[in-house]
């Protein structure tokens, strides 16, 4: 099935040393078999390393090939995130989450997936919109969280969440994360959020540092939208990122909506692909060997 | 719509001051109304308190109406696990998160309900098999979860777990939950698991006191089933609970596979129900108070 | 043993409408006992709120009374901090951890504690000191919390830890709370930091959403400096904070060292006070009432 | 400083064959060197797994070398526990918490440990007393933790605390672990406790999944005596271990008195030893490798 993929973006920073080589033999390694390849860069080089370069061709491309970490993966997905291109991670070092080809099987497991021998996830991802007081609205996609989070430090942020129709709770703390599945094994986790399979069409709110101590994380259907609204408080600011990048501070005149993009990400993987063998493997799990008795 | 409710079993411990009052009261109400009425008890009198009446008369009645607390739901969701009747749960003090009609309001709640005025909600339960190596299978079917747990104190039991065709890890600790979206706000919640909106096709598989820090809870789709095996350990032994009655000792050579039931439990609530105003009051939400600056 | 208090410093906002009669009646009621009374704002009227009133005139006073919650007494700690002048704190609302004296029983305990019928804490404080590459130092002594926070949403802060001569670890995440038993139940709670009786010389390291799940809470003696360093990384931005007030921001250049102040704090109490009443108190202990059988 | 040790326990299991050999390896090379070594079991050979041999004659040796991992650690503790002898520890294969040698330079670290090279640490044992109602008393001392658990699945245990003269709480769960800082990063660490550092006098009491999920560890000075008594519950058992052996069940008429025991155990260490590099080993601190941007 080769003639699936004619047309390949290969994404990834060039002037990283550790990718830079990868980069070049993938390039030349598809030229090679005469697929049209575009080779962008994740972010424009000289700017915000938080601004994603507008013009990475990828809309008429058949599939995005990410070379770095998850990062360079979070990257790939925003430029992919309205035309659903189907994405595949190279991974410079270990083993990523979504990046899960290690450099040394890199051409050996891209053939497979030129040849049609892959699997496939279609992963879930977020729409935020930041709706201010005077209708203005930002929105941004993303395909691990969406975070409110207070900007200054030494203050609790107020705020109250609805899920649909309903009025969830008044939290007070350092802020929120919504996450999709995906986002659960990153930052959620480190909030105390659970593990959610890929699969399932869930979102995972999960209260940063919560003032309240029984303030624990929900995990809701992803066919609702979640609002989020900043209490009037004098001494606090708010901030919202969607997937570490910021969408803009939040006033209390402001509503924050997020729901289930309706593009989702076809997530591709070699053959063998196991989310729970990466999990084991990135959580160290059967390695732990504190007392255990004689 | 009242026709819809002709006959009712109503279930409770006649022998509790706190429920043979409003038992009394609601089967007076409903013969009045020219409802037939079964009275049950949640035990065999006299006999193991974990052992429910074999011949609850349940069958061919439109709704279970059980007066008590979530305990006696519990008894009332395995009366009606096969028959998938209806069930309207008392409380006999506090509001409960399945039986969430308080004893003030009794009658007059019950009457929406006969009067067709309720919501609904389909609540997922878990079949239990537990296979032994010799073939034999002893099954259960819960509403909340399935535990599977050490015996005796001192030491940790090991144990392997799959999801569907993969497996997931292998676990050393005081043992595992494997919860509905009901459970989550049970005893998996006091071990680390998120909650669950009742909605969510999910279950929760919570590693309880685990040995290894990061075995965290992981939620799943529904539709898969899980599979639990204890590993051979000299010293330990180790029972499976469902909805806290036993099922049995797991053997190192035995099979716990867990899966959704086909029958779900319709959930009936006055009008107002508010799965979201109960979690806010059983947890204290918006309530606590700890130093907040001036 | 009257003669202990001959001149008390009141100290309170007399712009909020909860203290100002308290701290009116509180200052006839003292006045009438022949008492010297100053009275004291928490913070220069109009300015920054963080700031405390420098011209505070408290040095040669026997007592301070502080009228509001919890943060007016992290005011007036500040305040007493060099001089170790008594505290005795009056909430304006609920128990507080450290005012725990309520409105409506203040002249009684008050008139107690001039009797001389009281109980007596001595609270460690932590002395902070920001040291930059260039040799300039800034202090700040904390009855609460020293806390290390990454100042922009979105990227985590990387920084390493070291207890007396010991390196500890090389963490990632949101940032550090290094706090006295007295903080151990304010942020560092929230955190999930363990709960430190007072009477205890420790200091307890509390990592915030740490991103290596197995890096928790530790507790140390009291008698050793603890050292914080940020680590080098183009886009983190890091404030260290006293008691929620800024010290200011943190450079990979500079190091925090902070250890436990000469100067203790003796905190005052009416008779019967009790540390763990006020515990249950505030995390409304013995009152959850989720699913317990039937 | 040879002639401090001048008679040596050797104890580890001689039938495990992971220890057979370097404890025949370590006999010869302390009997090469003069010095009288008795050769003792952790256990006795074919009896219960969890009864230490009574004769294990070790009263007048000069320290004890316990051949195995933290488990043979905590035996030679107990042996040790009245006397005081001081313990050295070589593990099997990983570096232990308690056990600190490794088996690849174990006669060099010895050798350095007789010539007095070592560090040294007083570890606090904890001393538990179970006072049934008719005035019997059983004890135990142990080095890691009291654990009071529940025996029977599926339902909790209520119990309630004080330490020293205070009460501190009525408890609802599975149980309550009472740990010294050694014991911190055994089992307690698996239930939330924090670590604390050896040096510190502290004991930490753990709730083993609260009901109450604001029930959470407390840690107090090591001068008061814990008590824990068993509430009434008529479908409820639990046991007490002290170092996973058990001292017995507990009944609602019995008292369980923890205090800090007289003795401590001195730990003796090679050269180099570092708290913090054992907890960075065991807890794979700095490995953890989630997601981290581009």
């Amino acid at each position: 099935m080769r003639e699936q993929f004619q047309k390949i973006t290969v994404l990834g920073r060039h002037d990283d040393s550790r990718t830079a080589e990868p980069i070049a033999a993938l390039v030349s390694h598809l030229e090679e078999k005469g697929i049209s390849v575009v080779r962008a860069e994740p972010f424009t080089p000289g700017a915000d390393v938080d601004r994603v370069r507008d013009d990475a061709p990828t809309d008429d491309v058949d599939l995005i090939i990410a070379v770095g970490g998850d990062g360079t993966m979070l990257s790939a997905a925003r430029v992919a995130s309205d035309s659903g291109t189907p994405l595949l991670g190279v991974n410079r070092g270990r083993l990523g989450f979504l990046a899960d080809i290690t450099p040394d099987e890199m051409l050996e497991s891209v053939d497979h997936v030129l040849a049609g021998k892959f699997t496939h996830d279609s992963r879930l991802q977020l729409e935020a919109a930041l709706e201010s007081g005077d209708g203005e609205v930002r929105t941004a996609v993303g395909l691990n969280d969406v975070v409110l989070q207070r900007r200054e430090t030494g203050r609790m942020a107020d705020f109250e969440t609805r899920v649909g129709e309903h009025y969830v709770n008044t939290h007070a703390g350092d802020g929120l994360i919504v996450a999709t599945p995906t986002g659960s094994t990153a930052y959620a986790l480190s909030c105390g959020g659970p593990i959610i399979e890929p699969g399932l069409d869930a979102i995972v709110l999960v209260p940063i540092c919560p003032h309240t101590l029984t303030d624990r994380p929900i995990v809701v259907p992803a066919d609702q939208p979640i609002e989020v609204r900043l209490l009037e408080r004098h001494d606090t600011k708010a901030e919202v990122t969607v997937d570490g990048r910021s969408l803009g501070d939040i006033l209390p005149t402001d509503r924050l909506i997020i729901r289930a993009a309706e593009q989702r990400i076809p997530l591709l993987h070699p053959p063998g692909y196991d989310f729970y063998g990466i999990l084991r493997s990135k959580l160290f799990w059967g390695r732990d060997n504190r007392t255990r008795g004689a």
